[in-house]
């Protein structure tokens, strides 16, 4: 398999063929426009600067200035990323790729780049969609990327306490494989997990796999390692503390602002043996939003628990239903869960849903590797993987295809659906003409959804990246101004620092500026994420 | 009622009559020693040291100079407390008890004592037993004690998404009163419940009700709003946020070093409609703590499941068994929870386990409301609520009787447990002769639990205090050296900063330490807590 430079995945698993064929036939229909294939410039045709700096010998080693190396690092992979790959815009480019072999290689960079006040980079899978490990620092000397795939072991696993010592830099499938044999998980599946880190999940406070109750990786962290310039900060590992404000909730979410995280203990499950689930059609989106809500406050904890609207349900799972789809799942390692499911089943009944056919008597109960046939669920379970691929055919296109993602209180939900709807509709009439909005819980708590909204609008070749921007900012400001967070599970990165900024408290911006100041006094460590650069 | 200057709790409530004889018996047989009575002084013989500042003019109608306010905030309620309010041992006096009406008077307290360097201490009820509100402060001029107890009411319930706007000040039982006539509670029962506030909960990481899944106050809060030396800070209202890190855990275990707590949104629930319980005997303690761990590690989520040894079982459940009694019980407002229980009886079978005789068949189902008579679990709860006060009807007669807690994972818990016993036993024997130590798990986690220690023994009058640092200081070594934190519920204070600071990363210190002096420059707030005094 080889990754591709400019796009998502693998180059091999690029859309082609029937389903390159099946994918411009909807677009054809929803979106009328010139749908011309634009080729992924060359690389050596990009003309990338020479590398400002020159790492030490001692550390040369580990460090690649090759062109394809700096370029496929230069940008995450957000729509405005590949974007600007396809047309050759590449503005900020590391001027070398650093790759630790170990812990000590990776204070080595750290202390010769604050030597030399080198911007460094923090990178794990590099599907950030927020610019943030994106090299936009001017005033540095340099910027070093420092991509840490080469710590992808798990170190250690404690089946007692069902944890396990792994290392920062390990993607999703090497992790679950190396704890596949002693029948452990760590259950973090986002959207991303072929191509993301460990140590990514844990610097932006990822969302993973579960709709309810473990959302964010957060809550599966029992102690962190993390190398800043000014030592190393190791936390205990620990069940439960409260000694004093958590050490290991400032490094989360902290973005490699403050150091790199080097390894972990995560919280394993034991892998699940019953599963069962079923759809649920709704007639109106109020009832299927209030059925949701029933079901989030319910505590009955379903692993899945995914609303999609009319537009969502259509693209994405391939379903026609009057006003929502909702996808629900139970699983457990320890006993069987079609009571769950059929609690939440009448609470959707009582709500005027429609469980689909094949699930919706009594509950299937099955063990977790019987894959059953294809169904709602299944459908747009492939579908969900296949997304960022599809995205990619389409920005080859012109087509602007993109998502963004939010988390509110129940009683603000209306409103922000509204409004963000309204104000990405108006945002695509002005750049586009005309587009598509789509909205779907990604996660659901007591007290508020997630709702994570896409949008695909024709886009002019040239001007893709421009007109995502100015969509992006006005459903940004929608977001911001009714009271929701800038983002739920995507991190802040460089692009969503103005609401950012705006939706943090000031007090605690202040004591966020003293910690970089007190951890990272060279301000070295990726400059301009959640903080303006130094 | 009224509350004891000296003691827990309301002075009406004091152990007495029947109760008082029955516990000398008790401590008789398993204690022999010198139980002679010692009223507790009377506050004008103590000879309180006149106050050293006195409040500018606007806000002088809120504080008191009045010996008996300064005498009962002189400490919080651990057992050195009590014992030296008994000796009449009060070196560390506020100079004024101040009672802000609103926020604004937090804001003018915080500025003047700023602005003249007074040290302030945050004081919700007052049930801290680490040292938390106890004024050490020798290098300020004064001392000013904010008393928030007139902060009390819920301002704002939104039913929708379950949540509530509730002061800080607002003890256990008043907040409940506010929020049941909706339906809702907050459902944080700590031991301490009816004389600590929200604001004490957040500030200490404060451990309550469930024995599982939500277990610290921390993850019931969906925003707050603290007032610090360098302005206010409010989060937003959210379910769900991954936008840099968290505010709120920032100040949730900051424990008055960096703000006061004034108001929070917290998230609530439904009033428990379906209820199963039971007891379980097991016959060695190996067995019972696996049992623990299997229900732990179930995903069946017990709302309480509560390890007594046999020492505990006897002395404060009245129950005598051969290795420990497990009590657990299951809720929900929305479903029955029978096969959740049936399943953990299941898994303590597979243990040993033996379910007592009344709930032992087909578990039974009850509304909350119901009360069913008297068994094992009840009364260890009628126990639970008595301890305190039986604690200081024995500290009056030189019993040594105390309590230290901590959590660990599950493959370090009997090395743990060992150390931790067998250093308490040989502290016990050089002090005291003779005593008795017990354990308790008052919170599990799939990694590990939270063990909970008494230690009794009879102690020499005037030495009480002396007898006790030297357990305390000899188990938080083994705590410390094995690995376990320092505390898993009951905060550092003043008292665990030895241990705290060993078990804190250094580079977390320094960020720590950072916010301090963002936050207070001039360093005021409830000095020597969690950080050394300026």
């Amino acid at each position: 398999m080889t990754r591709s430079w400019w796009g998502w995945g693998n180059v091999e698993d690029a859309v082609r063929g029937g389903e390159l064929q099946a994918l411009l036939d909807r677009v054809r229909v929803l979106m009328p426009g010139d749908l011309t294939d634009h080729e992924p410039p060359d690389i050596a045709s990009l003309g990338l600067p020479r590398p400002r700096v020159t790492a030490p010998a001692a550390l040369a080693g580990l460090c690649s200035a090759d062109p394809a190396d700096r370029a496929a690092h230069a940008h995450g992979k957000a729509y405005r990323d590949v974007a600007r790959n396809l047309h050759g815009d590449l503005r900020h480019v590391p001027d070398l790729v650093a790759r630790p072999r170990d812990e000590r290689d990776v204070t080595d960079l750290l202390d010769w780049c604050t030597r030399e006040g080198i911007a460094v980079i923090p990178y794990g899978g590099g599907s950030s969609v927020v610019g943030g490990v994106e090299p936009r620092c001017a005033d540095h000397p340099g910027v070093v990327t420092v991509d840490l795939g080469r710590l992808d072991r798990v170190l250690e696993i404690d089946p007692t306490s069902r944890a396990a010592r792994i290392q920062a830099g390990v993607l999703g499938p090497q992790l679950e494989s190396q704890l596949r044999g002693r029948g452990l998980t760590l259950r973090h599946f986002p959207q991303s997990f072929e191509f993301s880190t460990l140590g990514g999940w844990l610097a932006t406070r990822a969302g993973g796999h579960y709709a309810t109750l473990y959302t964010h990786i957060d809550d599966q962290v029992e102690s962190m390692r993390v190398v800043t310039p000014s030592g190393v900060s190791e936390s205990r590992r620990l069940p439960g503390s409260g000694a004093g404000p958590s050490p290991d909730r400032l490094f989360l979410g902290s973005e490699g602002t403050l150091g790199i995280i080097t390894e972990a203990w995560m919280r394993l499950q034991e892998r699940p043996r019953w599963r069962a689930r079923a759809s649920v059609r709704f007639g109106d989106w109020t009832s299927a939003v209030a059925a949701t809500r029933a079901i989030a406050q319910s505590g009955l904890h379903p692993a899945n628990c995914r609303l999609l609207d009319t537009a969502e349900s259509l693209i994405n799972a391939g379903v026609s239903v009057g006003g929502g789809l909702l996808v629900l799942a139970f699983e457990s390692a320890d006993h069987p869960v079609h009571h769950r499911l059929e609690r939440a089943l009448e609470l959707c009944r009582d709500h005027g849903g429609k469980p689909s056919a094949d699930t919706g008597g009594p509950a299937r109960e099955a063990s977790a590797e019987d894959s059953s046939g294809p169904d709602a669920a299944e459908s747009w379970r492939s579908a969900f993987l296949r997304m960022p691929y599809q995205r990619d055919a389409l920005a080859r296109r012109s087509v602007i295809a993109e998502t963004f993602e939010t988390a509110c209180t129940w009683d603000r939900f209306d409103a922000l659906h509204q409004a963000v709807t309204q104000a990405a509709r108006q945002a695509i009439f002005e750049v586009a003409g005309t587009g598509v909005v789509t909205c779907r819980f990604t996660h659901v708590y007591p007290d508020g959804p997630a709702p994570y909204f896409g949008v695909y609008a024709p886009g002019r070749w040239g001007s893709t990246v421009a007109q995502w921007d100015h969509i992006k900012a006005a459903v940004s400001e929608a977001i911001e101004t009714h009271g929701a967070t800038i983002t739920h599970h995507h991190a802040v990165g460089r692009d969503h620092r103005p609401w950012y900024d705006r939706q943090r408290p000031d007090p605690f911006a202040a004591a966020l500026t003293a910690v970089k100041t007190a951890l990272d006094p060279a301000g070295v460590l990726n400059p301009g994420v959640l903080l303006p650069a130094p």
